[in-house]
């Protein structure tokens, strides 16, 4: 935005951004979009935006949706952005997994990010890629969500996929989680669910209409009955339930279970504590997203000279990580 | 390892580190085994151990195998073990996937690290299991990695899901990168390889005997064709190799390439451009996991307070991202 295009307002960065977060509070789609370019950009050194975004949101009822590869997460989702459009509300949906329906699958190998897909003025789609090499996609996202949070969405559903470590801890970073299994996958890939089932609030068996979707949510039953979800804390139980999105099968009494147990956070006080929860990992991500930018803006040259001694094994990569925090200019 | 277990020895830190360091360079497993452990458990301040692992490592060929849950990459690794053994080598296997036959997939939720399997004294298994939140798998495969090198193993493979920032990372981390796919494992499971496929110094179609094998093989390779590689600056020829590990067809031929590969880096120089790459992925890693740790062991009350702040959105994230960043004892 700049001075020409709006000649009545000033050019200094400080109102433009004014301007701009004014603009995503009222829910301004292209501000909206622009601010989370922002965001996936990392702002630079000015967080005045982002920290005025901040002080709006906090009224969205954000949900992790995640699963993996092939288990129809996006199908659910689309589904779920239905039930709540119908009850009034306005979604928000986040997909960070790169082989989500929203995301298009990024097939040819190309770092491409799918523009946003408005289907109407109650919904916004974002899909954030897996672009660039050594991380920032945990921070950005739960900037994202913020963002759509702050520009008055009331629920903001984040599709990540159930494997890797960021993509966990995005995930693990809603107030509720739901983990979407399908049945028949196979064992390999059902494996690679451990230590993601147990995060689930509510289980969704999708493709409910498959012959083997009715075990599958009994395996699942039987592990929450073995004691492994350790959810129960405030008295939620965890459900299993079962969905077939194309069909609509099952997809009211899983909004309603959202919904049931978004309550129960607030009946319990559970909410002010996953909230505090996701906050401490939004700074730990953050803190981490910022000592990593430090690195590559301020101390390539140091790196480079640590690189060569490392090199010649004249010091360690610890000594070098440790050289290089004690220089960065924070 | 305490100075009653061994009186002959002072029980010093420095001593008891230096006697652990000799036993993993003459290859003791034991001695393997703990200080990957402690690699794992992040070494605390003391990094003087591994330091002198690092100095002695640098002699093996450290190949990357991976792929989505499901392609067979276990199984493949296996089969490569076995065909590098024949050689006479000594092979190391680093398992970060939590679907890896390797770890027997924690599929309980357990987060469980399967002891070491040495089958034969040639070869050494360890698993990463994906424990705890918010990071330090990519340092710690890394380091474990080096613990092999040094170790005396002449191969090195990381198996590594093809999904998720951390796992692509580490898996880029190698001299040689094998991209295995499966045939027919469906158009959303491959969709997730986006970003991963074009990592691949070799491609390798598993399940060869599978109807569908020769389609997959041919896609590759007209991706190739399209020019969506970008490895062949060094004149390097990505190839797509046909194996079914079961039957043992194809992995000879997948072992030279891996060798041709390795001779090739060697012939060309780029080797040491991969080696230094290899090794600013490990410092800055290593930074993010210290500055983590530290916000865990030093900043804790601070942390505390800015989440006080920050919930009554007196401040936002960044914010105390910035003050704990000022505050860290670095």
């Amino acid at each position: 935005m700049s001075a020409k295009q709006k000649p009545s307002r000033k050019s200094t960065e400080k109102t433009a951004a004014d301007g701009m977060v004014a603009e995503v509070l009222e829910g301004n789609t292209r501000a909206i979009a622009k601010m989370m370019s922002r965001a996936e950009a990392g702002f630079g050194e000015s967080h005045t935006a982002m920290a005025e975004i901040y002080r709006h949101a906090g009224n969205a009822h954000v949900i992790g949706i995640t699963g993996v590869p092939g288990s129809g997460k996006s199908t659910l989702v689309c589904a779920l952005a239905q039930a709540f459009r119908a009850s009034g509300r306005r979604v928000g949906i986040i997909a960070v997994d790169p082989s989500s329906l929203f995301s298009g699958g990024a097939i040819l190998g190309d770092c491409v990010r799918m523009g946003d897909l408005a289907t109407d003025d109650g919904t916004f789609v974002r899909s954030m890629a897996t672009c660039g090499a050594l991380g920032g996609l945990a921070r950005a996202s739960l900037d994202t969500v913020d963002i759509l949070d702050a520009a008055g969405f009331d629920v903001v559903m984040v599709e990540t996929v159930g494997i890797g470590q960021d993509e966990v801890d995005i995930a693990e970073a809603a107030h509720t989680i739901v983990v979407v299994s399908a049945p028949g996958l196979g064992d390999e890939v059902q494996a690679i669910k451990a230590g993601v089932l147990e995060i689930a609030d509510i289980h969704v068996v999708s493709k409910a209409d498959k012959s083997d979707a009715q075990e599958t949510a009994s395996n699942l039953q039987s592990m929450l009955a073995l004691g492994l979800s350790g959810k129960n804390r405030f008295g939620w139980q965890v459900v299993v339930l079962l969905s077939s999105a194309q069909k609509g099968d099952g997809i009211a009494e899983l909004a309603a279970s959202i919904d049931k147990h978004f309550q129960h956070l607030q009946d319990t006080g559970e909410l002010s504590l996953r909230r505090r929860r996701i906050l401490e990992t939004r700074i730990v991500k953050t803190v981490e997203d910022t000592v990593r930018s430090r690195i590559t803006a301020d101390c390539e040259q140091q790196l480079d000279a640590l690189l060569d001694r490392a090199e010649t094994r004249d010091i360690g990569p610890q000594e070098a990580a440790q050289q290089l925090i004690q220089n960065l200019k924070i």
